[in-house]
């Protein structure tokens, strides 16, 4: 005979917490409460097992549930003193819930006070004295009855309590009385009969195996197969079904209910903290009505609440609950967040569960219960996720404060900023030097902007994605960004923002909020991050764990200081395009590109070394002993032009052309899909001066440095490689610039050369492209851009689409595709380690901040992820949850 | 003892025409002729072997080589009768040539009149009796030795010469007596001397091992190296040796010189064809300084020369000579172009080889000789080059023409064209109704340009590469077209082209000629293509011998039926976009674009539908009992917008919106990457409106055609998909409008549904995709793109920079890709079968067209290819080679 149905109660059970695949998470919870000796109401869990039996065999259920059902109902019975059903004596009404693996929406949740009809009402009448409660519960059960098992009434429920309460002239279910009630059953009960033809079941079995059906119907729904198919959860795993004896915490001024976390969940302080309320339900405590009351007095004081604490008004009770709140949290290792019930006098736990927290209450407590011994370094580590620990290195709006919404974009780089409003790139550059913290707002960044988002305490942006240049750059920098706050519409003419019918002008402050795309009017108050001991002591334990190296994205000495300080172990991408947009540089820069021959183009890249130079000092400086990889030109020239004609004037007069000749030479180089064009090695093998000027700057930098006594890793990578001998004719040029510089400093240095992989062609053949390369870096926005066919730029308005419709489950700029994209490394790895077994294989793309990427590329064995400066303590934390085996997400099916 | 030497001559040799790989080429062809006992000039090949060995071994030769060639030398002296330098009595002198398996630019070519010295050169004037003729051989070796073996004097002899000339005031070689090449030798010499500090070699037997190593030297040089490398020629395949005896048609009347094909190389005619001179040496033939004569009588007539023919001066000679055609011809089953030379009454043979033929010629040639019973079908299918065919279906520029060049651009759509002059979409139309023939002169092409492209002659551009737009939809509609002739430049407000100094106006007259990219001025004469007989015998032997089945890419009813008569087997690429631009329908698309309501979307819609539909009718007509693969909605929607203020006002007119509102729209339609933006099923997911139209317009002809009494086998293309629930989503559409057609219809039909692979992430999950894709066609345009990251409108500069520096052996939009794009569709190919064996591939990329894109799609098993109606025949010749085994290009080295 199989087993079907598991009870649970009286400080006993049949199976535990590790029984969640039979039993499913509540029911497994249950069990293992009273395993403990926690009291719970008693009841029984149906297996998953039913489920799947139901849906091999046309919907029915095997031929012994029903017994066991009975059996399971009868102990039940017995333990509560109570009968299900009984139309007088001691009355059994039980909740019916859904109960999966994993918590899933769609499904069928809860069906309470199973068991009432016109008779065992009356009875409850009786047992109680209290008429209201009695008929009002009688009335809920056949509301939510109907609704999630007859599928019936849901809106027109709502509509008959409307009508009654106009009628009787009540406005709240407070004013109510129990002929209220029994009216409005009345009127439930015959619209139940028109809707479904049928009386509203009085028979409790039936009312019970109604809605055991419905939970497992519920598991085919629509919505619950679409959440599967996103979540990768199996269809065959299957749901259970729980059936508890329902306790009241509203008998009385000896019942009472209540919630309570074993920390405090804000700031993970090791102090019992919750509320509780008198003679009232569960949905009283949140409903807000009534003032909720503190458990302890400690904790009264902390609030300064006047209203008497637990602890002082039944403190036999109250103690009751500190030991099961202290047996709990011993018990599964983390705080718990619980529910209770007192009826007549009587403690019941109710529920509990790891409790959610904030950050920084996840890391106090992590680190603070591995000191105390509870959970050991490894487990304190996957306490934190690294997706929340962002909010630890960002200022935070008060949580407390008011608030007074523009709009909302996406949260496209974290933390919130204040500021006035200014519309162009040079007002942020003169009032920020006049002092004055700006929000940079414009329709959308470009390079050129470069030097006002650098002054910005935060930037504002109308279109783009989580990968607009806005976006990007402003999580490179650590500066707060809201990005494609659509419905906001920026005039530049006039310098306003109007936000629905309101019109900000340049000057006026408002606040955004990177973290979660708002933004709002004037100052709002703000928490300042503070990387407490906490943070530090738990990053050690990370270091310990992980596998990967962390490396940094980053090219000003602000941003490699910021990450060398964050615990960056090297910089994994150096983009020295950025170099070139100073404002000093980028006419020497437009005057290489408008030169008519190779000696005015030598001349003006001569003119560019010495900056170039001096970067690279600086960075190899602050990176000394950790390796530096320095990509070579990538963005294709036209970039770098300029778009008004009095720059246009400017580089034709530095360059001794005509601004004709400029604007002829800026339509030459156009190109229709630049994302294609000639960019990357393209412009090293057409353009070879350029480059050439480039390493000299690097080697030069190298022997500086190297003179001072530092060590210098330099790792010189060439972009966009699609075809072995791209790469092999730029090494050759390297090589031979590594070795002029030798000779003429008389230096001698070690470097790497190697390459992105960021092009599907580059990752087929890594096997022959790794006969010269030291080193791969896959860059993932461009292998994605390339592999899906797919322009960051553009992409955002039908990816938005895309997720709602469940075509994708995530935008893969965000998270690594790592069906397509990720096979595409796999493949590069592979073949790239078979020639080369001892490559270097990094990650620069967007996705080595993300933590399920970086689990990703933990599996398939990359040496180190690279990632912007304030991301780095992210990938270190998702470095070592991979090397645990926890947090990884899949996006295949 | 290993054999390095072998000899030939007499009427036999040591090894022939099989021993390619020892001998290389030419040694292998002059040891077969001597074989045939043809009387070739004696000699003695060294082997492929020593030049292995001299690389392996420190460049030093094998200890035996000596003994070897001394040996050798000896047999040439008894047959020739002749001394190696004697200084008295018969002289033998030789020619040194290199011989790699297949010809080598690069390669040291030749050394003549070897064994000339200061002592030899007199017995040779006792010999022959002509002094001149004696000091004009030993200036001409010195000059020639000094060049290739001490790499000197190429530059300085030209510079002693001329300076002699002037002194002497002589004009020509032919003034120039013995005494003045006595004097210029001596010169020479001294040159060489300072040179290279070293007296001119007088030993003959240092002539020949210093002509000896510079052969093999030359093998290393770096021409022939990056040849190699481009050609795919491994280094130890080494080049071999030819020394053989000079032989002289200078030695008086009864000497001479001659050149002959064994049918003609022009037309294919069966006709001994060739000319002559007396006492000439070959060079005089080719310099044209005296008028050759002919061989035959019948060519004499048939050329109506009036110079005697070999046939009458010297029959004897000539029936030997025609005995030898007969021979070589009958042994090498192909026509022949030989040389040879008379000396004193006897006839040498000196080379015979496959000549060089047109496409007619070999067409002619092939079809004749496999009827004369001398090769059979499979091997006439063989001399046939798929891309010399394209010639045969297209009008040429008579060769006999003067031409008047104006410049010069890509041969982006094959034949020639003269029209005049218009420069707009629209004036071609207008002047093309006045039954003016025009060529359609533009920068570049873009869709709204179709109309007028359609009734053009032929289109030039002077922007834009081989797959700009205008070639792309040119070589589909077969008309002639030069693209990217940057040399000229177009006025669209003057309304004219100015080429160098010369101004061209609207209306004058010009030709192109699309295959070779040629822009002419005025009328050129031309020769229209005759499909003759011998045409359609081949391709029915090439139909026989194919596996690859050959479907056209093509939408309107001309091209259907255009690539029908050049015998498709069905459409494999309907884009359906294409029936939008037409000027009835475009209003309507662009009303569509600019709704905002899905209502007026569809109403917009409603009206294009009947359009589709009657396209559809006609193509299915066309193609009854052929399958038509038609693909959804593939540009993005911008591309449909206009660009003139009066298309905004009308489109705004009609669609009852401001003019405004209509620029918004294309304003926020415009992609920085709209190549990677929202297109393809990316539309069809965002607007399932759009597919549905399309999908109801296809089954509504289906149903119709199906109803008059025909097969129509249609199957739906969904492009671009990237992940697999795009295809299904698409496809349970597809289903639900076919389903919905049959039941309104009352028709039963079949069709499929497939999508393009046109993605590196759709090759990469192929199973997956296949689980519901009952075909799959490869979109190796696009693939291309994205496996490369390479846009084909911006890549034409760099590309041409790539190729000529070798980094890249060819266009990968014009030849695919083998090594990465071809990577992708064999993984594609094996996943899709392995999910569903029976799946359907095919390709309509442009690669459809070229035939080694051709050979590898049959090599991975494709089901067929899909091509531009004009190169069906061509990739039906493609395919019959690819089966045969011959012609595979690869670009992997």
């Amino acid at each position: 005979m199989t087993k079907w149905v598991y009870s649970f109660g009286d400080g006993k059970a049949e199976g535990g917490s590790k029984d969640k695949n039979l039993l499913g998470g509540k029911g497994a919870n249950l069990a293992e409460m009273s395993n403990l000796g926690i009291p719970v109401p008693a009841g029984f869990t149906i297996s998953t097992e039913v489920c799947t039996y139901y849906y091999e065999n046309k919907e029915t259920y095997p031929s012994d549930l029903k017994d066991q059902v009975t059996a399971a109902m009868a102990g039940v019975e017995k333990i509560m003193s109570a009968k299900f059903g009984a139309t007088d004596g001691p009355l059994l009404l039980v909740s019916v819930r859904s109960g999966a693996r994993a918590s899933m929406p769609g499904m069928m949740d809860t069906v309470l006070n199973l068991g009432l009809n016109d008779v065992t009402v009356q009875n409850l009448v009786k047992l109680t004295g209290n008429e209201r409660f009695a008929y009002d519960s009688y009335r809920r059960f056949i509301q939510m009855y109907s609704d999630v098992v007859l599928g019936v009434g849901k809106h027109e429920f709502e509509i008959l309590i409307d009508h009654y309460k106009e009628k009787v002239n009540k406005v709240y279910d407070v004013d109510m009385t129990a002929d209220d009630w029994k009216a409005l059953i009345e009127q439930y009960k015959a619209e139940v009969q028109k809707e479904t033809g049928k009386q509203f079941p009085q028979d409790p079995q039936e009312q019970l195996y109604g809605a055991i059906g419905a939970v497992f119907g519920s598991w085919m729904n629509k919505r619950a197969i679409t959440y599967r198919k996103l979540n990768s959860i199996p269809d065959h795993w299957g749901t259970a079904v729980n059936v508890q004896a329902m306790v009241f915490g509203n008998m009385g001024d000896d019942s009472a209910t209540g919630v309570c976390f074993s920390r405090n969940p804000s700031t993970g302080e090791n102090l019992f903290y919750g509320e509780y309320l008198v003679n009232a339900q569960g949905e009283d405590v949140v409903a807000g009505i009534r003032t909720p009351q503190p458990l302890s007095l400690a904790e009264k004081t902390a609030i300064g609440s006047d209203l008497p604490a637990m602890e002082e008004t039944l403190p036999s009770l109250y103690h009751e609950l500190v030991s099961f709140r202290d047996r709990l949290e011993t018990h599964y290792h983390d705080m718990q967040d619980m529910e209770f019930t007192i009826q007549k006098g009587k403690l019941w736990m109710l529920q509990t569960r790891n409790g959610k927290r904030t950050a920084a209450a996840a890391l106090r407590i992590a680190v603070e219960m591995c000191e105390e011994g509870v959970i050991d370094k490894a487990e304190a580590v996957k306490r934190v996720d690294p997706a929340q620990l962002d909010q630890l290195l960002h200022p935070m709006i008060d949580p407390k404060a008011t608030k007074d919404p523009l709009g909302k974009g996406l949260p496209a780089s974290p933390g919130a900023a204040s500021g006035q409003i200014v519309f162009s790139a040079e007002d942020a550059e003169a009032w920020a030097k006049a002092g004055k913290k700006v929000i940079l707002t414009r329709i959308e960044t470009s390079p050129e902007d470069i030097g006002g988002m650098h002054v910005a305490q935060g930037i504002l942006t109308t279109r783009g994605g989580m990968t607009s240049h806005a976006a990007v750059v402003a999580r490179g920098m650590g500066t707060p960004c809201v990005a494609g706050a659509g419905e906001l519409r920026i005039d530049y003419a006039a310098k306003t923002i109007t936000a629905g019918n309101r019109v900000l002008k340049e000057g006026d402050v408002i606040t955004i909020d990177g973290s979660n795309g708002q933004v709002l009017n004037g100052e709002v108050p703000k928490i300042q991050p503070e990387l407490t001991g906490d943070f530090g002591k738990l990053m050690g334990w990370v270091d310990e764990i992980r596998k990967l190296r962390v490396r940094a994205n980053a090219e000003t000495p602000l941003d490699a200081s910021t990450a060398r300080n964050f615990g960056c172990e090297g910089i994994g991408l150096c983009r020295t395009e950025h170099m070139f947009f100073d404002p000093q540089r980028i006419i020497h820069v437009r005057e290489m590109i408008v030169a008519t021959t190779l000696e005015e183009r030598r001349a003006a890249l001569e003119k560019l070394l010495p900056y170039q130079r001096d970067d690279f000092i600086k960075l190899f400086t602050i990176m000394a002993g950790l390796p530096v990889t320095i990509r070579l030109l990538d963005p294709p020239l036209h970039e770098f032009l300029p778009h008004t004609d009095a720059d246009f004037a400017e580089v034709a007069n530095a360059a001794g052309k005509t601004v004709a000749d400029v604007k002829a030479k800026a339509s030459q180089l156009h190109e229709a899909n630049p994302m294609l064009g000639h960019r990357g090695c393209r412009l090293g093998i057409t353009y070879p001066e350029i480059y050439e000027m480039q390493c000299r700057a690097i080697f030069q930098a190298v022997a500086d440095v190297k003179m001072k006594g530092e060590t210098v890793l330099p790792e010189v990578m060439i972009p966009l490689v699609a075809v072995k001998s791209e790469f092999d004719r730029l090494k050759k040029m390297v090589d031979a610039v590594a070795a002029e510089t030798m000779e003429k400093t008389g230096a001698k240095f070690e470097y790497m050369v190697g390459t992105m992989i960021e092009l599907p062609r580059a990752a087929l053949i890594a096997d022959k492209i790794a006969e010269g390369a030291q080193f791969f870096s896959f860059g993932t926005n461009d292998l994605t851009q390339t592999t899906f066919g797919l322009s960051r730029d553009d992409a955002g308005p039908f990816l938005v689409q895309y997720q709602e419709l469940g075509v994708i489950p995530n935008d893969p700029f965000a998270s690594l595709d790592q069906e397509g994209v990720g096979e595409l490394m796999k493949i590069a790895s592979e073949r790239g380690r078979k020639t080369r077994p001892d490559i270097k294989l990094g990650i620069c793309g967007e996705h080595g901040g993300d933590p399920a990427s970086v689990h990703f590329c933990h599996l398939i064995g990359l040496n180190y992820v690279s990632c912007s400066p304030y991301r780095v303590p992210i990938a270190r934390l998702a470095a070592a949850h991979a090397a645990l085996g926890v947090g990884m997400v899949s996006t295949t099916a």
